[in-house]
């Protein structure tokens, strides 16, 4: 008798392929904090994209969804599998093919991490700038939710900087878009169309790029304000200086109070000045030119100052790395205190101050706590949702949901849909959009075999 | 009797309809030199999304084909309309809606010119970064065939700079895309899709785009070489510099000589230095700040000097403006001199010198000429192609397009495929791509109607 798993092992290698009771629990999950484990059927570790293009057309033959898995770190919940379904993981394609310092891009697999190709990138002067706050991340996982980070406010996300992919369809034909090569064209933009699709549309199996020279300069400026809006309101104005700051991202006190405990870090801000604090801007600057940056430094904290920032710490060298690091960590250390729930909200940057102050209005009607930071230069808040009554949280993240859009927003501005959001989205979007998208999907996978759990097939 | 041209009168008022023989030839055509003009039957000038609906709801329905038309300025034949069709004129949709100095954005209707624009945004120190060499250009043009033009290397092509979209499906429905947002996850990236897709997809009827502050100090270094290699080869590394250029081009002698006759210049460069120079490279820098400006002009006259160059001549103010401007006008200069036709291949920056030797040398093959300029800094060149024979010229270009593929590049880096080059197209990329590009332009416009003469459709 036929035998699915047999299939699936002729293609990849008995070694390569986990099935049923066999598969670790962590293949079951992500990030998201609301989507808790399922039990996948098959996890096929494939090395090529002809095994990736032979697993696709035998899961159509058997009818098996398929979700593609970078490291799981999402935090949308859309690298959670379908029960009983295939996860492919990139663990054996994550090579960097090759660092062109000439043209100044990457080819690397999917299956690489951000701390891998910084690594090698590095080595040579060169930098991937899409930088979330877990390196543990992969860059196939980057192009899955068009991920964003620290670094956006300068150098995009990472739509911006991908520049081709070698990607498989659903039918298993595996195709090239783009190159190294930063405009084209000719036809449409298949690129940017798989990317921040969620595994939905195609699984890329080689992406190309964009890197930029390491600026060896560099520092952070940590400004405390008496308000959240006070930082928030300061923000527009530092993204018109010219200044061209790499990192700007704010952070309440409630959060960095809990991160300061959780990691035993000692700032060095003065007791007073911390006391009176509600809320810290980061702002990080970095140039070709020691000089310029000090100067660039100088006029940055006389900004911040003249705005009602309490005072203006400058950070070099490894306190600057700390703070940065410590950001980072928000993430875990709001699971570590207990959250509830995490979104990111983005909305035009001057309507940061009135989507936080509505937005704890509406914490208080819901007897919820939110607390958080953000890359604050794009516009984009994440906060931790305390509110450990389903329903009620339900309807707190409908209205906030809705007050982003109203705001000129959107619901997520790097997280993503995925699993945890299609109710909220779906609820929200146009219908018209939403049918026009159910449309491409069938363009690409007409079976629907790809990551059905999510948006636009899912509901 | 039911009158088609009644039913269009009736949604934009009978003043702002053209019908059958009393429509100007100018609306036959757009600048490709080589589809000359064709008779659509009616020119609509719509004055609102809603409008614009009902149009393409009454074309759906007496199924006549609509193309979408900005200043036809296009060099791909993209904007000629189809026999017999309706033209989508944007004459009265060129309002600038606001320029929002908080978000750095401004929202305008698509028939906007860059002219306008720039005038608009330039009024409170800002600036929409994409320029292309002719500034009647709409920005509804821009976004059909995804623009690029000498700022790219610094700023990016229109799809770096279009935010969001207002758009118009075949089936009248009115969609939004983005926002005032530089990032969002949430569903497919309907804005990137509709962008560089030739009026084939949907017709925009308004465009957020992002704008930057304009830096006040410039100057531009002109630099001659003895060879077009010899400038090409010097790019990637100008590029890799952290100077940041605005502008990297570069001009063969033999179009600076006719641009300079043309417009009767005189750039001042010393006789013997320019019976010596077979090319010249020409870099423009600016800064918020003076003395940095000059520090970066030295470091990169000694940069190109270094490299081969015979000279660095260090322009500023109207000698700049009037080299920039010389740039633009290569394209009218190359018309006046008769040229048959120009193409605009695009490679990887360090497949440049290559694909311009190996180009030489298939004109050679076909007793053919080629000159031309380019925005070297993004491996975009611009080649005016001399030979009269139809059939000669199509093998040439075949020859030609072939090999900018096999260097890893494309067909257009910025005019499009449009009707002038779908056979090459069709001919050169990957069925399986083109398939799929069919099935999403049916997700689209099912029954074809949206600019049916340009590809995927086509052919
Ligand atoms: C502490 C922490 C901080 C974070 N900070 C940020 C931040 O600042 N900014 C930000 O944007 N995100 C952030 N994230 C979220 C997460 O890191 C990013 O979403 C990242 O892009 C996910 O990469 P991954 O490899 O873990 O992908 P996964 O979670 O495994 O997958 C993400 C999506 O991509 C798809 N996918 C993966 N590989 C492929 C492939 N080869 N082909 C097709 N689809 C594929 C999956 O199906 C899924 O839909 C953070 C997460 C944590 C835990
Ligand atoms: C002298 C000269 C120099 C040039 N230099 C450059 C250059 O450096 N870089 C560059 O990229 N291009 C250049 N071009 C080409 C041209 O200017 C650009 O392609 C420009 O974007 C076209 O704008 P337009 O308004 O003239 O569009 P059109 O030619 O009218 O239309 C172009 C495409 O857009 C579609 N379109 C127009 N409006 C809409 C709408 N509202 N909705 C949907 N689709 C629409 C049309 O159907 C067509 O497919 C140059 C042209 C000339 C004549």
């Amino acid at each position: 008798m036929f035998d699915v798993s047999a299939c699936f092992a002729g293609i990849v290698g008995e070694d390569h392929l986990v099935v049923g009771a066999r598969i670790p629990q962590e293949y079951g999950h992500d990030e998201a904090l609301t989507a808790p484990p399922i039990a996948p059927g098959y996890v096929a570790r494939p090395a090529t994209a002809q095994e990736v293009s032979d697993l696709l057309v035998a899961a159509t033959r058997f009818d098996v969804p398929v979700t593609p898995r970078g490291s799981a770190t999402g935090l949308s919940g859309a690298a959670r599998p379908v029960a009983g379904g295939l996860v492919l993981s990139f663990e054996r394609m994550k090579a960097v093919l090759e660092v062109d310092t000439e043209n100044h891009v990457a080819v690397v697999q999917p299956g690489v991490t951000l701390a891998e190709l910084d690594q090698e990138a590095g080595a040579v002067g060169l930098r991937y700038t899409v930088y979330p706050g877990e390196l543990s991340a992969t860059v196939g996982g980057n192009v899955g939710t068009n991920a964003g980070g620290m670094r956006a406010v300068k150098y995009g996300v990472t739509r911006h900087n991908v520049l081709g992919l070698e990607a498989v369809l659903a039918s298993g034909e595996i195709i090239r878009t783009g190159g190294r090569i930063s405009k084209v064209s000719t036809g449409y933009d298949l690129t940017q169309l798989i990317i921040g699709s969620e595994g939905s549309l195609a699984v890329v199996t080689e992406v190309i790029v964009k890197l930029y020279p390491r600026l060896v300069h560099g520092a952070t400026v940590l400004a405390p304000f008496e308000t959240v809006e006070g930082v928030l309101e300061v923000v527009p104005a530092i993204v018109a200086s010219g200044l061209s700051p790499s990192i700007v991202e704010y952070i309440d006190d409630r959060t960095l109070d809990a991160i300061s405990a959780f990691l035993e870090l000692d700032l060095g801000i003065a007791e007073k000045v911390r006391a009176s604090a509600a809320a810290f801007l980061m702002v990080a600057l970095e140039s070709r030119d020691k000089d310029r940056l000090d100067v660039d430094v100088e006029e940055l904290a006389g900004l911040v100052v003249d705005r009602g920032a309490l005072d203006a710490y400058v950070l070099q060298g490894s306190a600057a790395r700390t703070l940065v690091e410590a950001r980072e960590k928000s993430f875990w250390t709001a699971k570590a205190v207990g959250v509830d729930d995490i979104i990111d909200v983005v909305v035009p940057r001057s309507q940061m101050p009135a989507l936080l102050r509505r937005t704890q209005a509406l914490a208080e009607t819901y007897h919820a706590t939110v607390a958080g930071c953000g890359h604050a230069g794009d516009g984009n808040v994440h906060l931790g949702v305390f509110c450990p009554d389903d329903d009620q949280r339900r309807k707190l993240l409908s209205d906030v949901f809705a007050l982003g859009l109203e705001l000129g927003g959107a619901l997520s501005g790097e997280h993503g849909v995925g699993q945890t959001r299609a109710d909220h989205y779906l609820e929200l979007e146009d219908p018209a959009k939403i049918a026009l998208m159910r449309r491409i999907k069938a363009a690409f996978d007409p079976a629907g075999i790809l990551n059905p759990g999510i948006l636009p097939a899912a509901v």
